[in-house]
């Protein structure tokens, strides 16, 4: 009997679960650390995925979600956070030599919306956008029923687009990009600076500052908190009206950490998408929601890379 | 034999050509002012293509290229600036009712963007962002070989993002919109604030300013002139970084009025998108260019839309 393999890479994990030809339930799943001092990762996951695959079981294909940049005609992981082992790194060539089944790859965002639209939140959306918000913002646009994946593969970076002009600084060292403005990083930067400037807050003597903390103190009526989503909302919003503007999907998927706040970032979004839509048709049918495959929604993606790509 | 017709609807003429079943050379075309007192319209549409047609052709299918916001999927025109008649107006029901052909329809930087791409600039690009540049600002997208048109068929309209979310007021009500910075009414509009500002320039006794005639003043070395120009690019560079993050095309096309000015205003633009891209891979293999169809690629996409449309 066949089966697909499923991998999901993340920069402190790697996760690889094997499916049955059809379903979602999982016939075995494991994880490992993606950093060891004995062994280099792609050879760390080479073991995970046999140790994931019953011996007497064929490999159909293996779909593989990484983080960053891929290019997913050639197979080559551009750069992977945190993964100095994977710059430039054609993964698909190597798993396919090692394990002799069909590899395919994408960015786990792209696989993300790919596996929400087909499983999750998406399901019966043929244009749909998916933003991912956690320590960086990424995004992944399903149009027409495509997978908008561009030229290198390197399209929706949705979180790399200019927002504020002369905004804080981006991770990738341009000015005022969505992601330097409304990611979990920033949303805690953004509360340290008005503390820093006097302001009085419950987190004034809070020993740690993150989007979950200050997400804990907002529900709990703390008013710089939720000042602070406020204003990242208002950002992602302003962003998504722009995105309405170029995409005119029907839904919106909000996935990643800091859309588990739920309702504390999804209402000023809201508000903020109308007040920057052009035209209220953008917005008026518009789905606002948060992603239902949480953290296995790379994985799903993968695993659908998996059966759609052989079939082509 | 059979024909198919193509129709250019703009604010101040309608046009009609009847082409044979392949190539682009038309067999008639004849053209009316869009505005009459004597009748409506869509009246006057469906003589302007009896026109064109001969008696003994049977006509295969209609393609209709029209200004502003349309539903492709519905065959209604929202709106089309300066042309009351066509709000919210079933245009494919009214000229397949009349004709007895089929129609198809979508708006005309959507069909210059796939009449670029099918036979003009973009041959052989699969990823493709066309940009019309003139009075107002709009686009269309080939992404992996499918013209993007959203939910509702209003998607890409590149000139409304936000660039300078503090920016100039623009045409559709929202402030800092591309559109507002770099269209030619606003090229125009900026020159004359500095002028009044005191900013010294070959302009400053010219009877009136167009985005046409500060473009020949630039070419004749006036320094206010250049810079208008510069300034747009850079806005225009900043926003079409943010698209190459987004659809990671293999070439941009740029059409509309404004775009003749060529060099003028595409050297800047790429100064601007080389500053602006996250990473030089969005802009190493990049070609920019101008439309190689000019005021025939509306024309041109709704022929392709006539012949694509209906073998589906």
């Amino acid at each position: 009997m066949s089966i697909h393999v499923a991998v999901d890479i993340g920069g402190t994990q790697m996760r690889a679960a094997a499916f049955p030809l059809e379903g979602y339930q999982p016939l075995a799943i494991q994880r490992v650390p993606t950093q060891s001092p004995d062994s280099l990762p792609q050879e760390r996951l080479v073991r995970l995925i046999e140790a994931v695959c019953p011996p007497e079981k064929h490999i159909a294909s293996i779909g593989v979600a990484a983080p960053g940049p891929v290019n997913p005609k050639t197979g080559v992981i551009y750069t992977a956070p945190n993964i100095a082992a994977f710059r430039d790194f054609p993964i698909v060539y190597y798993l396919q030599e090692k394990l002799g089944a069909p590899v395919l790859l994408d960015n786990d965002a792209n696989l993300a919306a790919l596996g929400e639209w087909q499983a999750g939140a998406g399901q019966g959306h043929n244009h749909l956008i998916y933003l991912t918000i956690s320590t960086g913002i990424g995004g992944g646009i399903i149009s027409d029923g495509h997978l908008l994946q561009g030229e290198d593969g390197i399209a929706t970076e949705l979180g790399h687009v200019t927002v504020i002009p002369d905004g804080p600084m981006c991770s990738c060292g341009h000015p005022g990009h969505l992601e330097a403005l409304a990611s979990g990083p920033n949303i805690a930067r953004w509360t340290k600076e008005q503390l820093a400037g006097g302001a009085t807050s419950t987190l004034a003597t809070a020993d740690e500052l993150t989007a979950r903390i200050i997400g804990e103190a907002a529900r709990n009526g703390d008013e710089l908190a939720r000042e602070a989503f406020e204003q990242a909302g208002y950002y992602i919003g302003l962003a998504l009206a722009n995105f309405l503007h170029i995409f005119n999907p029907s839904i919106v998927i909000l996935g990643g950490g800091v859309s588990k706040s739920g309702d504390l970032l999804i209402a000023p979004i809201k508000r903020s998408v109308e007040k920057h839509v052009m035209n209220p048709k953008y917005a008026r049918d518009l789905i606002i929601t948060t992603a239902a495959l949480g953290d296995d929604a790379g994985m799903i993606g993968a695993l659908i890379l998996a059966r759609t790509g052989i079939e082509k």
